[in-house]
């Protein structure tokens, strides 16, 4: 059970400098976001064209907590496409964002208190949730040298888990993983029988010629995907996104969650997400734009003479805290307050002091504004 | 914690009726829903425009889980005007739904295991909630003969509460709360110095004669009050309300729990809700209809013999179960299968197998056809 009044123990770091940024910019000063992953970029109008007819149609009920079968025959049919799958309407239930999936997940698939491996670096909101629920989480450490490859080094010494919990393409180092990491992975979930929460919602936005290879490609039954409009379509402020399962008991458990939480996510925003997976244009050209603003954003900060492992998708970079800082929060509060420039610190993302995320989906002037705001930072 | 497993222990009745009904209407088979309280309504063509001006706008991105200020500003004028009240946008929080706003603040003002006093009849959600965070439920029982009114020996034998929970209007029973009502609640919660969540989401649909008394009017700092523009604006698909609390700190504790699981309600939302709050037009048309719609139905089921308190404000009739019935559950079962006419049992709202509650929301074609098959189902 969660104890709010402790809430600070449980609101990752970034959602701390998130809170100061909003603070700082009511006295009117203006603050460059680059601390959460919201592309600055438009909706394609084509998608709320879709939104507003379907209000207008009366969409605007109660509704099935799975979702409409209109969406999840759209979203199951989009994945096959992509991804070469094999999904009925069945194997999916909309969700309001993927932060409220994991939480759901985690949730309602547990019989009681479960030790939940959490691969890291990773998206700091899973420790907030394994604490609020009462569940142990288990970090598995990824290495800066292996380039945040999975290797069976990292799984050693990994007692039995009941959850494990991936993000690839990764958030936030950007790297796309490779057989060996997938396989590892699902290796140990087979073996001790757990559910694996494979978060894949940067799946569209791989810049390297390196091929994905989704969880969903193996028929692990007890695998939940996670995926979202957000970042693909641009459309962060939507919150709408959709699990995946083979395992059709998975998917009713956790939209009977949503069902006594939520009642279920508005229809006229699910016709939203139908039209978008029919919209290859958007995704072609939104990861375009992705990856010229993460390249300049590259290339910006090695000239500034940050350390990273260069991503291959998404919009992040997670590099290392420059010289003489040691304490990435520390580092992120100073760049905020004398830089203007917010970032989330590494211990978001586990037990990572030494590093920092950028968010690169800003516009290419935002971009230079910051890195020039970061050079004057660095060298007073 | 939430043992999902058991999720049957944790869904109210109703949804069980909720999804059998959709099970039977996938077959084709037309069903008449009268266990949700979902008007048979359109949204106000200007809400749904101004919906989709904000994000033509770029109201698209994630924001502040408190809610935009314009909205939050909005919503506390929308109160202040209609029920005299003096709050500011630091007293205010958006949530999407009231269901989530209950299971917020009783999830993140509580620190431990707290005892709920549950004024009953009641929505039956909250014993859900409850269960989930391990709480413990003290039903306080209002009686039939005092007509749904609280007279202190409803009160006679609760222990020290942490929680109080009202609905005024109540849902399911109509009645509108009288003075004497109101003030022994807040008595008991002053003296327990519990958290008073009152559930006000029907003060705009009263059709008697009788005042309305906002708890907020009484400055008892510990009142969450919770309102909706799902029933006033026929609005139930859009997923928005809010909450109200003269305690800052209540706001922002409940807040900084929707900033983790949800992020925050789409702002394209909020300004569809922005617009609400400047349509009294709306607010006379739809209680007008509502209230039509009431009378039809209570004139009819008093003719097939159904006796219950007379509703002065919503949308429901709360009814004993007609002889031979003792199990309003089977009977709700029966009036499914061989009627086609879902409702909600008793048993959704406490400990009330003797009960059935009917929606009345619904246009006055439909309510004919429901009492007809009702009419015939009662016959045979």
């Amino acid at each position: 059970m969660m104890k709010m009044k402790k809430e600070s123990d449980l609101i990752p770091p970034h959602y701390r400098i998130v809170n100061i940024s909003r603070e700082i910019e009511q006295k009117g000063i203006k603050i460059i976001h680059m601390e959460l992953g919201d592309p600055e970029l438009d909706t394609d109008k084509r998608i709320i064209d879709t939104m507003y007819e379907a209000a207008l149609k009366g969409h605007t009920h109660y509704g099935d907590a799975r979702g409409l079968p209109e969406f999840r025959d759209a979203v199951s049919r989009y994945l096959n496409r992509r991804l070469k799958l094999d999904l009925t309407r069945d194997n999916v239930c909309v969700v309001p964002g993927s932060k409220s999936a994991i939480y759901m997940s985690l949730k309602t698939l547990a019989d009681g208190p479960a030790k939940v491996g959490v691969v890291e670096p990773t998206w700091g909101i899973y420790y907030s949730f394994i604490r609020d629920l009462g569940y142990d989480a288990i970090p598995i450490r990824l290495k800066y040298e292996n380039k945040w490859q999975v290797r069976e080094e990292d799984l050693k010494d990994i007692g039995k888990l009941d959850f494990i919990a991936v993000i690839n393409p990764s958030n936030p180092t950007g790297v796309v993983w490779d057989r060996e990491s997938i396989e590892l992975i699902l290796e140990k979930a087979t073996r001790d029988d757990a559910y694996l929460i494979a978060d894949e919602i940067y799946f569209e936005l791989i810049y390297s010629n390196k091929k994905f290879i989704s969880f969903m490609h193996y028929n692990y039954e007890k695998t939940v995907g996670l995926y979202s409009f957000s970042k693909t379509f641009a459309m962060t402020g939507f919150r709408i996104g959709w699990i995946a399962s083979y395992d059709k008991d998975i998917i009713n458990r956790i939209a009977r969650g949503y069902q006594l939480l939520l009642t279920n996510v508005p229809e006229f925003i699910q016709y939203a997400g139908i039209k978008a997976t029919d919209l290859d244009d958007v995704i072609e050209r939104n990861r375009g734009i992705y990856m010229e603003r993460t390249y300049f954003l590259v290339n910006g900060l090695k000239r500034l003479g940050f350390e990273f492992v260069e991503p291959e998708a998404g919009f992040y970079i997670f590099s290392k805290v420059p010289n003489p800082y040691n304490d990435s929060y520390q580092f992120a509060l100073d760049l905020l307050h004398k830089a203007r420039v917010a970032i989330a610190p590494g211990t978001s993302f586990g037990d990572y002091p030494g590093f920092i995320r950028f968010t690169t989906a800003l516009k290419i002037e935002t971009l230079k504004e910051a890195l020039k705001n970061i050079e004057e930072f660095m060298k007073s």
